[in-house]
């Protein structure tokens, strides 16, 4: 195939968009997509701090990347949950599968961190592939609270919600991959060994097949989806954020999932926020 | 597996409920689903005429079946199409594909002989896996005009339109398949040729491959569905019926999407009514 721009030869073809590119012009896409997610949503301004929530996989480092390229102040966070005493005891003694509970700390302790560090905003490398996966589950499920509020661009809020973007949503995993690769970053291959098999995974592979027989099929679910479907969903769902009883982070109940789900797991004598804080680093 | 009733041995097990049923359980098990089909979504009462097409498949027979045994006032109608040159002359020449041609034609068909003859009301066979990949379809592509009329029961409408049930929506096609067996009900067991490979016969293996990990996936995903999403789509969704300029029938638009196919089909010279009734049968 020839890139679709210059006409040498492709070293990435992107079937939904029927599309090839060579190297230069591949790059060039990968940070047009970028600009324009951030665009459409209004995401972040230039001069706006930028927390990027860093895995170590390829599309939270393709996203960094690419946000210091285009000039933004982005500053990487890792936080090492899934290997310590604090995710074992949570998969042993939680009801939650393990994905959900390591989900919700880093979703917790990222919020707090950014808060506390005075940042404007969290970006996630959340890709369309993920993206799109979430939606079908949440869909599966007809869970019409997360339809509501899925969205690439979710507004900070007064009970002290950091405002949350995620600028690869344009961008299938494949390409997060690629944009890696020609740019020599250097990034953990493997999946995590506790997401094996789980739903999520499960919906990915599904989608994957209809994608086979129907290139575009998660291009369509979601951006039909963003810009068709959600506004429905949106229009009946106005559940207000107050202050956690135990913690004081955000939450539509009294007491938050993160708290509730630290005292199942049986870890907290007094406020549960000791433990995941204690876990992370910050790596600039 | 033994029947969840009596204990006798089962001949038929439902997974998604975690139950199990000898043949004369089943038979009451599969009539009270009926009834309770009826009855939730107020369908008809006893003293009203019942039109139900009929395809001579498993499901469309099942349905006769089971009203007629109900006490209900039941014809059947048999619609001769999809074999004769219109429907050839359909696939070959519109620009749907012969699916969504046979089921426009048919649909369009059924309301117009069920209103002339006094009908209160067309039943069709669609059952759980019907509405499951369709509705599946439908969320894939957020069809949101059909997500919000997709229902067990359609009310008639003052531009023309007949009521429309469905009462076997709470059964699996496994379900009517039992049901014909053990009633010894002799049944069409191929599928239409021209529906192989379809994309509703995609979405139902898709859906099978989750139900298979999950046993419950497609009642959760159509009932969770009716229960707390199609309220969202129903709010938003007030496209009023009017006649259709060229044969009087309701439609949303000016033209009917049914005489809209005539016409790319070359075949109506002046209204594409004559075309459909003349492959009309009634069975009874």
């Amino acid at each position: 195939m020839k890139c679709t721009v210059c006409r040498e030869t492709a070293s990435v073809e992107i079937r939904r968009h029927n599309s090839g590119f060579c190297k230069t012009h591949f790059l060039e896409y990968f940070e047009n997509q970028v600009r324009k997610a951030i665009h459409d949503y209004r995401m972040f301004q230039p001069d706006e701090r930028i927390l990027v929530a860093v895995s170590g996989g390829k599309d939270s480092l393709a996203l960094w990347d690419v946000l210091l390229r285009l000039g933004y102040r982005a500053d990487g966070l890792y936080i090492g949950l899934g290997i310590d005493e604090y995710s074992d005891s949570s998969a042993a003694k939680t009801r939650r599968a393990p994905c959900s509970a390591c989900g919700l700390g880093k979703r917790y302790t990222f919020n707090r961190i950014a808060a506390e560090g005075g940042y404007d905003v969290i970006c996630t490398g959340h890709n369309m592939d993920d993206e799109a996966a979430a939606l079908f589950g949440n869909v599966m499920h007809w869970q019409t609270d997360y339809l509501a509020r899925q969205s690439p661009l979710m507004e900070a809020e007064s009970s002290g919600l950091v405002r949350k973007a995620k600028p690869l949503y344009r961008l299938s995993e494949r390409e997060t991959a690629a944009y890696c690769v020609l740019r020599g970053i250097d990034y953990q291959v493997e999946e995590c060994p506790m997401a094996l098999g789980n739903k999520t995974n499960q919906y990915k592979e599904l989608l994957n097949q209809l994608e086979l027989q129907s290139p575009g099929t998660k291009h369509h679910l979601l951006f039909g989806f963003l810009e068709r479907a959600q506004p429905f969903f949106r229009a009946g769902d106005p559940t207000p954020l107050r202050p956690c009883e135990r913690c004081g982070e955000p939450t539509s109940g009294e007491v938050c999932s993160f708290c509730r789900m630290i005292e199942r797991a049986g870890l907290a004598k007094t406020q549960g926020l000791d433990i995941p804080l204690a876990a992370v680093e910050a790596d600039r």
